[in-house]
C-alpha cells in the first residue's frame, strides 16, 4: 500500500474522554472512530488488524474441526422467551419492537439461535458432534461503556458452539478448543494465561477464561510461574498451612487499645507486625445468626469462598451493628471468639498462629498472647481468604505469584442448560431420545486489540505484534519528491517486499521525517526502513524495530532479505 | 473438506411459506435457515458462497482503491436528525431506545456515519478523494419481508461512499465504479446489464442500477442487444414515431358502440387491430384543471414520465368521474379529443397515426375514420407511454428488447445532499471552505446469491457459477465403506485437487448414489467426479457437469488434470 492511497490521520490529543492507554492511542493513530458511546467506526488500519486476528481466529477453529456460519444479530424475542434468559438477562440485552410491534434482541451471545438450529436440523447421534461457530457483530448495551474496544457495546466476537451424544465427547471437544485457544492467542503474538474460571483442573466441570496478561487488567490472576496453574484470585484455593501452631508461650493479657479500629492502628499501636494479629469479621448464617470468621490480620476474606459454606447467607451478607453489638457487647473493631457461643469459622491459616493478638468483645480492648483451643474452642476449618503471592500453588508445583488480565476468551461446558430448555434432542445408537451436551467458546476479537495494546505499548504508541500489525513494514522515503535515487530505492524496496507477501506501506506522503516517523510509532507498525540521500550515498538504509533505541545500517543490497530475515525473526 | 467432517442436511421439501425459487432451493440445500421473518441464519455452505462474493467485491474495490471500513449497525439517532432522515425516512427504519433511553437506529444504510466521520477527519484538498466502503450487516425493516435473502430484513451490503474536492472528480470516481461493478458482476459469471436508473447516459446526472437477468425479477429492463443500452422500462425513452401519419382517406363517422368500455373491448367489436385505435386518459394539470393525454391503443400510459411535464400534477392523479363528465359530458370508455376545449397532450406515437377510432364523448360512442388537424386541432406531442419491445434503441444503435431483472447494485451521484446537511466542508486550493460533493455504491451482498439461483436453476436444485459456488466440485466415491480401491483413488484426488487449491468436497458418508448425486445437484455443486468399483476396473471415473444432460468417462491417470482443465475452462 502506498500512504498517499491510504487513509492516515492521526490526532495530536486524544479525546478528553478517553480513559485507557489502549483507547487513547487507537483514536489518536486513528484506527478507530467514535461513532456513539461504546460504538466504535473501524478506520482502515483498525479493521485490517481486526482482520488479521479473525484471519487466525479463523484458520485456527477451521483446523480444530469447527464449521462457520453467520446467525443473525437481529433475534426474535421468542427464542430466549424458550431458554427463559428474556426474563432473566438484565438491561444490558437491548431489546426492541419491530414496525409490527414483535418483541426482538439485539443478539448479545447466540445460543438460543444456534440451539433452534440444533433441534431442526440433527435428529440422530451419526450427526454428532458438531461444532458451529461465527465471527459476528454482537451488541451488548453496558451501563457505562468505556475503555473504548476493551468495553463496546457493539463489538465483534467469535462464538462457538458444540453439541454431543455425550458429556465425555463435550470434555473431549472442551480439551480441542482448549489447546486451539492457545495456539490462537500464541499465534496472535499475546503474553496470555488460561485461568480456570470455577475450578482448576480442565476437567468436568469446566470453564476456563484467556487473560492477556497486562498491569492495567482489570482481573486479579494468581498463578504458579512453575507450571500452568492459573486461576482467579477469588477462586484460588488457599491451602492449608504446611505447619501447625507452635505451643503458647504467652498469657492471655486485655490490653487498653484506645481508638483502634483497624488491623493497620492494631500493629501500629503495639509495634507488631500485621501476620500477628486475627481479624474478626461477622456474617450472617442462613437462619440470621450472627457467625465470627476469623482471618489471620494480614489475609483479606474472600466473599465467594465465604458464601459458598454450609449455613451461611448467599449472597454474603454481614451481620448488622445491632446484632453485633448483642451477639458480642462491642462494635466492630474489637471482637473476637473469646466468650462468643455462636459458630466460629477459622481460615486454614489462623491454625498456624499462636500467641497472637485479637479484639476482647470490650470496645477499645484487645487480647495479646491467645491461643487456640487454650483461650477459646477449636474452632471449625475453612479456606476463607484471598491467596496472596507466596502462596503455595494449588497444584502442588511452587508457589503462587499475582498478575493482572484482560479476558479475551471464554470456553464453557454449557451442559444441558439450553438444549433441555428448548428440546434439542437426539436418537441415540438405541433409537432412544437424548438431550445434547453443548458447550460454548468465546473469543473477544475486536477487544484483543485493545488488550494488545495494553500489554504492548511505550511513550510513543501502539507496539504491535506483527501477526496483527494493520502493516508489517512501513517504508521512510526522506526526501521523496526531491531525490530520485530515494524515490527509486523505496519504490524496489516496496516492489520486492508486496511480491514476497509481506504486508508493506510506502510513506509517499512527501513529510519531513519527523511526522513520518511520529505517525507510524504511533500507529506501532514494528518494522522501519529509512531511506535518504545521505545513506544511499555510502549504500545504506536505515532499519529500525519498533521497540529498538535506536537505528542501525543495513546494506541497500539485499534489503529486502534483510526485511525478511527480520520479519521470520 | 471431507463431507463426514462437514455439515450437510438437505430437505425434501422447501417450508410452505417459501415463495420464490432461489428461497425454496437455498432452503431445501441447507443454505440458510430462517430465525424469523426475513431473518436468515447462514449456514456453512451458504456463507461459503456468501465469502465468495463478498471476497470478488473486496478484491475489485481495492482494485479500483476504495478503502475498507468497517462502521457499526446501531448509530445514534442524533446523525439522522442532522441529516433530516430521522424524519422523512419510514418505518422501514428500524428505531429504538437503549437503556438510557437515548435513540438509535440499526443502519439501514451508513451516509450519515460516514459524512460525520469525514467532516471529522478530512479537512484539506489535499486529502480528497476519499472512497470508503465496507462490507456489513444492514437491517431494514420491511413490511412484508420475502423472498427469502432477495428481500429480508437483516442483510449483508457492501456499501462505499467516496468523497471529492470538485463535481468532476465525483464523475470520475464514478465512472471507476461502472468499470468496476462491471469486473465485479464478470467475475462473479452472472447475466447482468446496468440500467440507467433516470437517464440513458452515464454522465453528469448518475445513477445506475446494475441488474441480473432473470425471468423472475421485480423490474422490467428495455435494453438493445446491439448496443450496452438498458434502462428502466419506465425511464427508457419512446422515441418519435419514424414517419409522419398518412393522408386522411376515411371519413369521421360516429358508430354505436354499446357496452364497449376498454381497447380491447373496442377492436374486437370493430373487429381492427388495437393499432388503429386512441386511448384517451384524462389527468389532472396543476390547477385542477383536465388535461386529455392520447396514447395508440396498445400502448401504456407511463405516469413518471405523464407527472414530469408543465403543469401535469404531480404525483399523477387521474381526474374524478364528476371532471371528466363536466369536461366531456361522457363517462370514461368514450372519450376523444373532438369537440374537447382544454389541453390535450399525445404520445408522439399517434402522430403517425390516420384513420383511426377514438371515443366521440358519448357514451357508447366512438369515432371511426378520425384524423389529426382535419377532426380535432394537432395537440402538443410529448413522450407518454412505456417503450415495448421493437421500439428504436434511443441509443440510436437498434431495437429494443425487454427483460426482466433483479437489482444487486445500484451507483449514485448524492453530489452534496449529505455535505451540505452534516457540514461536511474542506479548505479548497485558495484556503475557501467549499462543502464535498459525494458519491455512494452499493451491492446487495446477500441478495446477490438469490439472484444467481433465480437465474441459474433446474428441477434438480442450484446451478452455481463456479466462482461462487460453496465447493467447486465434489468427489462421489460409490461403495465407500466397501472398496479400499475406491477409497483410495477418491482420497488420492482429494488430496492432488486440495494441493492444487481447488475447493473440493470429498462425500465420505458412505450414502446409495442416488442420496448423493441429489444432495449435490440440489446443493448446486458445478462439477462432479463419481468414482466407484466398476469404472476403476476399466481404469476410469466420470465427470459431469451440473449443466450436462450425462456423466463422460475420463481415465483415472491424470483425472486431476482433466479437472483442473475443466475448472479454468
Amino acid at each position: 500500500m502506498r500512504a498517499s492511497h491510504y487513509f492516515i490521520a492521526t490526532l495530536k490529543e486524544a479525546p478528553a474522554d478517553a480513559e485507557v492507554t489502549s483507547q487513547k492511542l487507537m483514536l489518536r493513530a486513528g484506527l478507530i472512530k467514535k461513532t456513539a458511546a461504546g460504538i466504535y467506526s473501524w478506520m482502515p488500519m483498525g479493521l485490517k488488524a481486526l482482520r488479521k486476528v479473525e484471519r487466525i481466529v479463523r484458520e485456527e477453529m477451521n483446523r480444530a474441526g469447527a464449521i462457520e456460519v453467520l446467525m443473525p444479530a437481529v433475534q426474535p424475542a421468542e427464542l430466549w422467551q424458550e431458554s427463559g434468559r428474556w426474563t432473566f438477562y438484565g438491561p444490558e440485552l437491548l431489546r426492541l419492537k419491530d414496525r409490527h410491534d414483535r418483541d426482538f434482541v439485539i443478539g448479545p451471545t447466540h445460543e438460543e439461535v444456534i440451539t433452534d438450529i440444533a433441534r431442526r436440523d440433527i435428529r440422530s447421534y451419526k450427526q454428532l458432534p458438531k461444532h458451529f461457530y461465527q465471527v459476528q457483530t454482537k451488541f451488548r448495551d453496558e451501563i457505562r461503556p468505556r475503555f473504548g474496544v476493551m468495553r463496546g457495546r457493539e463489538f465483534v466476537m467469535k462464538d462457538g458452539y458444540s453439541f454431543h451424544a455425550s458429556f465425555e465427547d463435550l470434555v473431549r471437544e472442551y480439551h480441542n478448543m482448549y489447546a486451539t485457544y492457545i495456539r490462537i492467542f500464541t499465534r496472535i503474538g499475546l503474553q496470555f494465561r488460561a485461568v480456570a474460571a470455577d475450578t482448576g483442573s480442565i476437567g468436568g466441570t469446566g470453564s476456563h477464561e484467556f487473560h492477556v496478561i497486562a498491569d492495567t487488567g482489570e482481573d486479579d490472576i494468581a498463578y504458579c510461574p512453575d507450571s500452568d496453574y492459573a486461576a482467579n484470585v477469588e477462586l484460588a484455593e488457599a491451602l492449608p498451612a504446611s505447619k501447625v501452631h507452635g505451643v503458647a508461650k504467652q498469657a492471655l493479657t486485655k490490653v487498653h487499645t484506645p481508638g483502634v479500629k483497624t488491623i493497620a492502628d492494631l500493629a501500629a499501636f503495639l509495634k507488631i507486625p500485621a501476620t500477628d494479629t486475627v481479624k474478626a469479621i461477622v456474617v450472617e448464617a442462613e437462619d440470621g445468626a450472627a457467625v465470627l470468621m476469623l482471618l489471620r490480620g494480614d489475609h483479606e476474606l474472600n466473599e465467594i469462598k465465604a458464601q459458598k459454606l454450609d449455613g451461611i447467607k448467599s449472597p454474603l451478607t454481614f451481620a448488622s451493628p445491632e446484632a453485633i453489638a448483642a451477639g458480642f457487647g462491642a462494635n466492630p473493631g474489637s471482637l473476637g471468639p473469646v466468650g462468643f457461643k455462636g459458630r466460629v469459622i477459622m481460615d486454614r491459616s489462623v491454625a498456624a498462629m499462636s500467641d497472637f493478638v485479637i479484639g476482647a468483645n470490650e470496645d477499645d480492648y484487645h487480647y495479646t498472647g491467645a491461643n487456640i483451643g487454650r483461650d477459646f474452642p477449636g474452632p471449625e476449618l475453612a479456606d476463607l481468604r484471598n491467596v496472596v503471592a507466596g502462596d503455595p500453588s494449588p497444584d502442588g508445583k511452587g508457589t503462587l505469584a499475582l498478575c493482572r488480565g484482560i479476558e479475551v476468551g471464554h470456553i464453557f461446558q454449557l451442559r444441558t442448560k439450553y438444549a433441555e430448555a428448548m428440546g434439542a434432542r437426539f436418537l441415540d445408537e438405541n433409537g432412544r431420545e437424548q438431550v445434547m451436551e453443548m458447550g460454548c467458546y468465546g473469543i473477544g476479537v475486536s477487544r484483543i486489540l485493545g488488550a494488545a495494546i495494553e500489554q504492548n505499548n511505550d511513550a510513543r504508541g501502539i507496539i504491535w505484534p506483527t501477526a496483527i500489525a494493520p502493516f508489517e513494514l512501513v517504508i521512510c522515503p526522506v526526501g521523496w519528491s526531491k531525490s530520485e535515487a530515494v524515490r527509486e530505492a523505496a519504490n524496489a524496496l516496496y516492489t520486492d517486499l508486496t511480491e514476497a507477501g509481506v504486508d508493506v506501506i510506502l510513506d509517499d506522503r512527501n513529510e519531513r521525517p519527523g511526522v513520518m516517523f511520529a505517525d507510524w510509532e504511533l500507529i506501532g507498525v514494528p518494522h522501519r526502513i529509512v531511506i535518504g540521500d545521505r545513506g544511499l550515498k555510502e549504500g545504506s538504509a536505515e532499519y529500525q524495530g519498533r521497540r529498538d533505541e535506536a537505528a542501525t545500517a543495513v546494506p541497500v543490497d539485499g534489503l529486502a532479505a534483510f526485511v525478511l530475515e527480520k520479519l521470520r525473526a
